[in-house]
């Protein structure tokens, strides 16, 4: 049951991956842009999170996840230039990055609960887990990122943080908390996707 | 004495975090988007100067003062619809922002003093602690930081570092150090705000 | 042979800090914003390096590096006020930011392997030491950094820091591949610069 869990983290890597290379390619990047946005988007939020709590990024210590991350960079490119229409609204691109989503979110709780942060640590790492990187990304676009202003898109890693940690506290192992979470991360984002959810502004 | 040190650090929490969530409201952010842009400006500064110096952010372990800053944004939301006129500006709130980067400062130099860094060191995490959240906050919503353009807010707090670092090596405590800096931060600010001071430009 | 690279290091530091700071002043920051690029520009990139690794930041534990950046800001923003024409483009600023970006690159290097990351780790810690704080002034700036877009910068960065990890894996000393790297990246940036190379869009 854990492999499916490395499983949507993989997909996610691929996805996030593909988003920041379309966007940088979208925003007229050169090859140096467009790979630099593609893995911060898949790894940034994983390497801030492990900065934050004191280690050194995993992402720079294994191959994995970035040789992943380099593939996704490299198959985005490839089809965005013989596929027609807007590759990055694709509803299988939407799918696997809801995937990504529901993954990182419960990756950066499990991060928290074993640093012993509070509630609201644990809610930090699986938001900048989920979110982090696509975010660097607008900011190096120099965009207000996306996530602050209209979309349905942190609000389910932001629940699903507070629901791991819940989880845990009620004595659910990490790992069924992890794969739980996740599960509900990504049906609340499908949701969103497919109803056009938006957050109240004021 | 040490408990008003507490206290005006508490005040500035409240009132960064109220800053923070106006500033996000007047750009049209969502609710997401608010409460990160509160929860960055109070809290920001001190995570990235806890990160600098190899320790776990005290934010994401402590629950005290996330809860003033979402006590803060809460208020400040709720105000906003109700008060007249721009409450980003009213003498009270700017009262309690000059002691919140007063206290902030000082505590950032006492964190440099504490894990032995330079004069410079220390004058850096001052400064940090004190505009490093608001800055975020204003790069997020891709604006160069105002306290790098025309302001003069970030200088207080580079020389109250300074000053709480002579006074620690001239054999005052950090504490007294701490609050003497905290106090002259507080009233350079306050006369900067009077009398409307800038810094050249060249 | 050893001090040639810490030669190399403090040119590099002069020029950045001297980019940094002309970058301010034309965008029309105050004094404060000026020595904040400055110092952010050269020392920015190592700090984050640092940081990722574990350790706490070299600038912020000795005055050496910063003494040499202070006076590269002083002595930029008093020349820029009496030479004619733009400062920031002459081929004497160019050389030695290329100089710098050679040893930065190679420092950068040396600290990954140092931390035994992977290939990959050693390359992002050569670029991020090498156009890291670049980059962190562009952003404040609020413009896409320049290294992402349209320049040939970043790429002797990147080859680089992989030819240092070959090098090292290779069996050379740390300090012989550090040289040898340093002085392939100054050659190319050269070269780039001379024939006015780019990186290709999609």
């Amino acid at each position: 049951m854990f492999d499916v869990f490395i499983l949507m983290n993989w997909i996610g890597l691929f996805a996030f991956a593909a988003v920041g290379a379309l966007k940088g390619k979208d925003a007229g990047l050169d090859l140096f842009g467009i790979v630099v946005l593609g893995v911060l988007t898949a790894l940034g939020g994983g390497i801030i999170r492990d900065t934050l709590v004191g280690e050194i990024p995993a992402a720079l210590t294994s191959m994995t996840d970035v040789s992943i991350v380099l593939c996704g960079v490299f198959i985005a490119v490839v089809l965005s230039r013989s596929v027609e229409g807007a590759l990055i609204d694709h509803p299988a691109l939407l799918t696997a990055d809801a995937i990504g989503l529901a993954a990182f979110a419960a990756t950066g709780a499990l991060v928290g609960i074993a640093a012993e942060l509070t509630v609201f640590g644990v809610v930090v790492l699986a938001t900048l887990t989920g979110v982090g990187g696509g975010s660097l990304c607008d900011l190096l676009l120099t965009r207000v990122p996306v996530v602050l202003r209209e979309d349905f898109y942190a609000t389910p890693a932001v629940i699903g943080g507070g629901l791991c940690w819940v989880a845990v506290v009620a004595g659910f192992t990490p790992t069924s908390a992890a794969i739980g979470s996740a599960l509900f991360v990504f049906g609340l984002r499908m949701l969103a996707v497919r109803y056009d959810w938006r957050l109240p502004t004021f």
